[in-house]
């Protein structure tokens, strides 16, 4: 039920979104501000809304949820003072908003009052089986307050004959299917967690005698902590002051599977994963790009952003000079309250402009990182041939994406991803480009280090996006109609 | 846990003050904004917080709670779009908010999805067991999401083993210790249901093919509905397009309690209760307390706005002239953000200022409603010596309020209120007044209409306020160590 | 040009409006709390917008203006400190806004910097021949900021060759014809005004080492300072730290003709106008009006809230119970932005209620303190029909408003005014009630204290809007074809 | 006077910050959403206020001004039909507040009415005998409304004795001395004006039957309209539909200078300057600057964004690999409100984040486009070793920044800026890094295009800010005691 403040969002920004950021701190005076910090450093896994629950011994537990982007709202000292404590954890979402728009109480942390004490929990993934669980725990007297999966853990939890918080999350977790990290906290502890499959990243930090935990490196360093090593897939750290970081593995092994598109997209470029930069890794998608799909022309130019690493790498390789073809505005935010009927029609131009004295006449590589509904790119090509290009060739630094990810990104309907319609070359017609070339999955795997490419037997990394080759079934989904790619 | 946006309150109102209005409507098109025309009608009986929850047969469950007066958001028709549908409930509260203020999770009313549908329940009372049932049912695996007692009952509902709602509802209701009247809702029916004690008002009206649930009569006015009957004590009715007003007697009978204060101070003075207006009762308490307690005077003067019917009666009796002896600010709101210093020392004068030039040299009668702290009756006795008036006197159109309600109005501490430390002799002395007189419990009775007083043995009202005798025994409080009155 | 922010209007008060309210404070440190104060006790003068001036000799001079109640602006600690120092002026007011709505560059107070330093005034009234002054002055080269007549004065002293600000004051409002009371600043003195005929109040208080003036006494009570006397009619009276209160007389004296209305309706009741307070004199005027309209009733009640003082005078004066028929909703605020289509078709009802138990079957005399376009009237004489009167007389408190105001009052055009289209005897037929009085010109100035009534050759009064007999030409209406009531 | 609602500045962005852009349109229906479209591609250029004036056949003039940027306020549809017409200008401006803050009645276009019709101007650059002419402005009478020195102009228009608005126009130009291009707007004119030197950039586009003056051509691009020409030095254009474009040249000619420093860093890199864009010219410094101050490096990182081009250059110059080694936050805004200590303190390390894993080892060259203060490059440094860089080079793409900028640029105060303190060596020992170099004056005139470097007789630039050369005596800062560098 509910939809109150619906954000609007004019433009299709054609992209898959990671749908969460999560940050934890312990021990540490004024927690809350540090999970801002956190938060704020991890932003573009989630702009639609964010939350912080903090702890203090005498205060207890305090929360704030608000939509807009942590810059806006958790930076204000009087809203920061209603979150004492030394212990806080936090989360910045994408909205998965159905017809009815978003409403606050969608906005985690989630909070729950067991009869040993209260517990909050931010969850960065999705549960393949949350359809199932939650008719489950309504039949058994459960009332949901959101329209959010990730509310199942705290009733799961609530219902768990367990005496202490963190077995009481083992139970929990143990019935949740799907990909999912977590941050959670009780009064003194906080806890962390990642599926058995590792499928969302997360990180352990340390701040002088505080502990951290982020989905991703680079929040560890707007705050000046160290990064410490990932949170293991299926481990569990439970954080307190009295018995430091624990570990535990509650879940049966499995081989891991971490989310490879957390490389080419989600993850931030001055992020670590694996040991090396995320910037590091695309730049050599872009190497491997111009070695499996070399073409003749003047400029490499990057679609600005997330298309830079590679669109360096592939001029690094290519030998052909790498420039700025495509200017994007500093000054763009992502809604519009009620706008106007030009600004509804402007998309993509209110973001980009074409360096047109550049441009023309000239052979242009065109460098992203991924085609989604392919309407971006279309509108992009147009403008570089407006402004005179000779030829135009896109460079994609992923694999056609013709598969939707059930495991905590907002992906659009099958039907509606280019690629699950049409092969390269429709693609490229449909585009009308000169030519128009993928990195091959292999590729990718070279890129992201493995060597030897794509294991087809126990592929190394979740690609289901790519391959639809899904490493947990979707069942919610299977149960609405969705069906999976027919065994080869 | 929590506190956003807490409200100031930086007057001491120093009136006792009924937590809650509530209004229903089935039938008529857009039935939210019946509602909250309703609602507005009912402000004073909660200025806090209001709260809509709406039902169309295509578009679900719709919500909106908010912070502040109904006329300053439920007029938009921005927002009220947002409430489609033939069914709606809202509530209006004032805050009983504890430290840590109020959440607009705390406003009602409260809505749970149940395997067979949804629900929301609005609430005006206090449930006296509150305490030992969230114990019970966080025990159980329950996830309360407010601080609201009012939340138990539709916990109750979501355990209960009945197979329809209403059902459900007498179900949680016979949990429930203390009193209560309640306007719900599913998705094809009106509930109405008031305590066996009947201490909170509810009434039935008609409007077109409409029906209509209020606490008041005047909110029936508002909308131009006609006044049926009052639901009856015990009574719940289920109202639905298809069968009409059906009746139930769920509960065990018992001698009815309705609250004598509604008379004397809560509902507004154009409702009509029990076939009475209660501006015609409240003057005819003050011609009681003329006959009780005369004195020689130049003016009759009441205290604004309350004291205003009590005020005329005792003119009309004693042959005194009525006079404004005391002119209110019409610009008066009650909330401030951050005020000055100055702002939160002005206290009353804020809102009143003393006639000078009529009141100079005068004897006056000052015609109040009740005493709570005496803070107020104290800064107005001081503006009115220092206009230069002659003699004071003090007449209250209730008796010594010595006592907490604990059935859903909000009051100090025991040892708060004036009457309950100090005699009326001591009052007079501390108000430093030339006279101080109450109205007699069996003066108060009869201008009720009880002509033969007060049945000491068996009392036809709930007047525990005055007598200290509670006809629902107070169980949370007597845990945290409240102490009934002894046995004389 | 411009329209920001239009506040909306949705019901018709139908009432004339009080412009203006002015107050102003020196002496006093931290003097814009004290203005503050003293708006908000003036607030019924004015309550669309409100500004504060104020000087502190390190700060120089700091402006706030807003739209809304002073309550919702002027009271928040962290803007009235950006208003410092022992000096300062406030305005509210009535937006007299055209087609094109208010602005806020439209509220007073108006500065301007002249080569001596600043000055900042506030006025109360209307300038008669403000189009012909603005044309000429924009013909000299100065730029109008706002669309207010007010803002020529500023100008006028910008161009006068005196060397000192009180000096070109004078020169300034020499050139001015119409109403006026002015209070203005400059950087160590407080200055009022008012013009000859002294049609608008002003008066004179002291507080401690401070002086104040302003509208009314009742906002020197708010801020507990003694009144000390009335402006006189053509004086000026500069203020300083170094002089004290000195007294000029700039203008050719003449009779005075302060405005009868300010008696009728626009001055607070609790309010002292030439001694005695404005109560009394309502309270008079029910009586002259039962002495000259009596009528065989049940009950007398006022129509709410100004009716109420000649209401309890008629009922002193006839005998007939006085009582409150009709309820105010005292959670009603002015304005709606974008309100539902039922809020704007609500009217009135939104506002007041008839107390329909009492009312039944009774003959009611309904006291108002005027009648101008007549709407409300009539649709409180079907309310009260509606709750099943026997019979309504209407018995108002001024003669019949038949003459637009011209100097500061917001009056409809002529042909709206009920009045002056129709005779009594017509327009108790248009209101469908059993019977229609207005007190007489000659009751009215008896009531004022003039036992002789009115001087035909020399009125005591402005009454203008009763008689149309304009004491200064409007002469930019006139310019515009407004006709003078011809000669008799 | 006044200090209503100052925006806040917690970091020191340490840049030279252009003050405004300027836009308008003729001839388009609905004019003011192609001016917002315009101002939002012109962001760059003042991030504070913008402000919006068109102008209606029926409607006559409408305004709005807001502080913020112009994507948050002008795109909505509700506010942007409160600007109806087929004629419009507008502005945006970063804030040169004093003490005191920034009032919204300082934000442009500036409105006067005068006998002959209104007029409005938007005015981009700085009036150095502003004082002297406020100054005598005020002494005949004219009331300043804002604390700008724009304003002068439009008195300066008011008290011109010419007949119509362009006349008068110039004739008030003709006393203005310092930089300025103007658009501004008649009832049926849109005029541009540029200074007889052209120190600040205005460009004519047209589109359909409608023409456009914008400060640059990249906000040409975002409505789609062809760029036609630049105004030139000197010349007046006035266009209506009447007589199309009319071109004036009402100054005595001189020498242009147009402003250096738009091409090193104001402007945005897709505009196109003296038939180049503006990267390219960047581009070519980087390529200066790696001749002119080669080092062995391992990588050549931009300081982002506005150092990217040159680094670029640099890269292709120098063949060291160009690489991201800082990260950019894309969710960093400007302002705060009442932000936290901990925020406060963050500074740089909100924005930037070194990607760590890449850094390390390396010898670094960063590439900047300035110094100003040097806290940036500073903190900057310091994040680089930090995160393990084996040497770090700065390469800046100006000259040493050595005195303030009069002509529209806000500037420190001559004392703030390092390079007037401190040779090119104490710079670098200032800021501890291995070198530090920046490109010569000559090498910045070969860049722009000027083969034979800087004609120091007479020089093809306004290079004031680097060679302390002022084209235009800045009169009133030179009464207030800035030494003009002494002759050599």
């Amino acid at each position: 039920m509910s939809r109150e403040m619906p954000p609007a969002h004019p433009f299709d920004d054609d992209k898959l979104k990671e749908e969460c950021g999560i940050f934890g701190v312990i021990g540490l005076t004024d927690a809350a501000n540090f999970v801002a910090l956190g938060l704020h450093a991890l932003q573009h896994r989630g702009q639609e809304a964010g939350g912080i629950v903090s702890h203090d011994p005498e205060l207890g537990f305090n929360s704030v949820r608000r939509f807009g982007y942590v810059r806006d709202n958790f930076t204000r000292q009087s809203l920061m003072e209603t979150l004492p404590g030394p212990l806080a954890i936090g989360h910045v979402r994408y909205s998965t908003a159905g017809a009815k728009g978003a409403a606050i109480r969608d906005v985690q942390p989630f909070f729950g009052e067991f009869s040993m004490g209260g517990a909050a929990i931010a969850h960065n993934g999705n549960i393949t089986n949350a359809n199932a669980l939650r008719r489950e725990l309504i039949e058994r007297g459960s009332i949901f307050q959101s329209g959010s999966d990730s509310e199942c853990i705290i009733h799961l939890m609530a219902r768990s004959l367990q005496r202490n918080i963190p077995e009481r999350m083992e139970d929990a977790l143990r019935r949740v299917e799907g990909a999912f990290s977590v941050v959670a906290m009780t009064r003194s502890e906080l806890i962390g967690v990642r599926d058995p499959l590792g499928v969302r990243p997360l990180v352990l930090g340390q701040l002088g005698e505080g502990w951290v935990l982020s989905s991703e490196t680079c929040a560890l360093d707007i705050i000046g902590a160290t990064f410490v090593r990932e949170i293991e897939p299926g481990e569990m750290v439970v954080i307190s002051a009295r018995h430091g970081v624990e570990s535990h593995f509650p879940f049966r092994r499995q081989q891991p599977r971490f989310c490879i598109f957390e490389h080419v997209y989600f993850s931030r470029p001055d992020s670590i994963i694996g040991g090396r930069s995320v910037y590091e890794t695309r730049h050599q998608i872009g190497v491997e790009l111009a070695r499996e799909a070399p073409v003749e022309a003047d400029l490499v130019c990057p679609v600005p952003d997330s298309g830079t690493p590679a669109a360096i790498g592939y001029s690094h390789e290519s030998g052909i000079p790498y420039a700025m073809g495509i200017i994007r505005n500093q000054y763009m935010g992502r809604t519009f309250i009620e706008p106007t009927e030009q600004i509804r029609n402007m998309g993509v131009r209110l973001k980009l402009n074409v360096n047109r004295a550049l441009i023309k006449g000239k052979r242009v590589i065109l460098v992203d990182d991924s085609v989604v509904r392919g309407t971006t790119s279309r509108k992009i090509k147009e403008m570089i041939l407006d402004a005179g290009a000779r030829e135009v060739h896109f460079r994609i630094a992923s694999p056609p994406t013709a598969w939707p990810c059930f495991y905590g990104v907002d992906t659009p309907q099958r039907e509606k991803l280019l690629a699950a319609t049409m092969s390269e070359d429709e693609m490229r017609e449909h585009l009308a480009v000169d030519s128009l070339r993928f990195i091959s999955l292999d590729g990718l795997y070279r890129a992201v280090g493995e060597a030897g490419g794509r294991n087809a037997k126990c592929p190394q990394y979740c690609d289901a996006c790519f391959s639809g080759e899904y490493p947990v079934a979707p069942s919610d989904m299977i149960e609405k109609g969705f069906e999976l790619k027919a065994a080869e």
